[in-house]
């Protein structure tokens, strides 16, 4: 019997959703635990992690409540270390065997890091241009060697691009974020149709095809709470 | 017969030698071309790296002389990715089996990332304060297990961290690098005596003994460089 596994997790954050589609491509059994980001449980920072930040993983031990962690557990969190041990207890999955592969991985969520992340944080919360998204996707639409990031299997890199990308697309579809009125729509428009970023746009539709995806993605949340935190007057 | 692999490096570069330790570790046989950062070939960032950096790695395909890179080898940049991709090659070496203790390496890996090696960089080349390393490595302390970071294996922990340590160790003791004269001296006392350091420093003690360090770091080289480059009028 595998150990057990409780995410501590946020429907908000595109880091946590990274793991829960990582733990929905494994079929592994595991507990879902919502925290709720504006009003953290007084028990989460002294019992599970210490930075007090999610996604974070409670492993092995007892069986408890999601609420009382054991002391026996091992607690673990960084959402890009979680890919990589989720890969590693799933026997397998999400990650090729063959060690190039493996790289080519690795150097795609070091792009989705150092370019991806930073560029839609950037125009959605900082007021940063929309053209460093362009060329953050600029970047890594070459690594795209398949289906997914490396091939025709799904890996730990599609896991850890997608959230950015479907956060992104709300932001920009609905016009709320750091910018004037319109900016979002016009940038959306690009993103949709521009043929520079056309395999760019078939790979994200794959993978936001897949139940992982989807069972872990709710639209209609985010777009209620975007639209909260950057209403303008 | 294994995979052709040849390295392309520089004895200055802290990650750089992270790999070199890396495959010193393993035993694996490898060319190693040294790359002057100050003169680079004009072959290089076209045939091996695009971003012109190295580590790089040329991996597979004929045998042909490091001068000449064959478009048939794969190509690999990105220190941290190339030292799983040596965990991947060597059959078992520089990563434990545990998933949970994979899962500590890379935890440790991104506490270097995050807050040594700016620490280091910081007080060595940007004027930033020597407390800062300070606070970095009460951060990282906590997190050695045993006689290396993760236990008593060597793993990819150690091979990411040491290189930055043992040029910042240079950089204070010969009180070369940009602050005022004697901060680093003075700075250097206080990492090498202070109580509270002392787990760190024995761990360090313990990582710098072994040959995969020793034969990989030229103290010589590196005081004489940082001498030319922070020469005080
Ligand atoms: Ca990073």
């Amino acid at each position: 019997m595998p150990e057990t596994l409780t995410l501590y997790t946020a429907k908000l954050c595109p880091y946590a959703q990274r793991v829960e589609i990582a733990l929905a491509e494994t079929k592994l059994p595991f507990t879902r635990y919502e925290i709720d980001l504006g009003n953290k449980p007084d028990w989460f920072t002294p019992k599970v992690n210490a930075a007090g930040k999610i996604p974070a993983v409670a492993y092995g031990g007892p069986i408890v409540p999601p609420e009382s962690p054991s002391p026996e557990s091992q607690k673990i969190a960084e959402s890009l270390v979680l890919l990589e041990f989720i890969a590693d207890i799933s026997g397998g999955a999400l990650l090729p065997k063959d060690p190039v592969l493996r790289a080519r991985v690795r150097l795609f969520i070091d792009v989705v890091s150092n370019k991806i992340t930073p560029a839609v944080i950037g125009f959605a919360f900082q007021g940063k241009p929309v053209d460093d998204l362009w060329t953050a996707i600029e970047a890594i639409q070459p690594l795209i060697l398949g289906k997914y990031a490396v091939g025709d299997e799904f890996t730990i890199a599609d896991a850890a691009l997608i959230p950015f990308i479907a956060r992104g697309k709300i932001v920009l579809k609905y016009d709320i974020g750091k910018f004037e009125v319109g900016v979002g729509l016009k940038a959306y428009e690009i993103l949709q149709t521009d043929p520079r970023f056309e395999k760019f746009r078939r790979y994200i539709a794959d993978v936001e095809a897949r139940d992982s995806f989807k069972n872990t993605f709710d639209e209609e949340y985010l777009k209620e709470w975007y639209t909260t935190r950057f209403a303008r007057n």
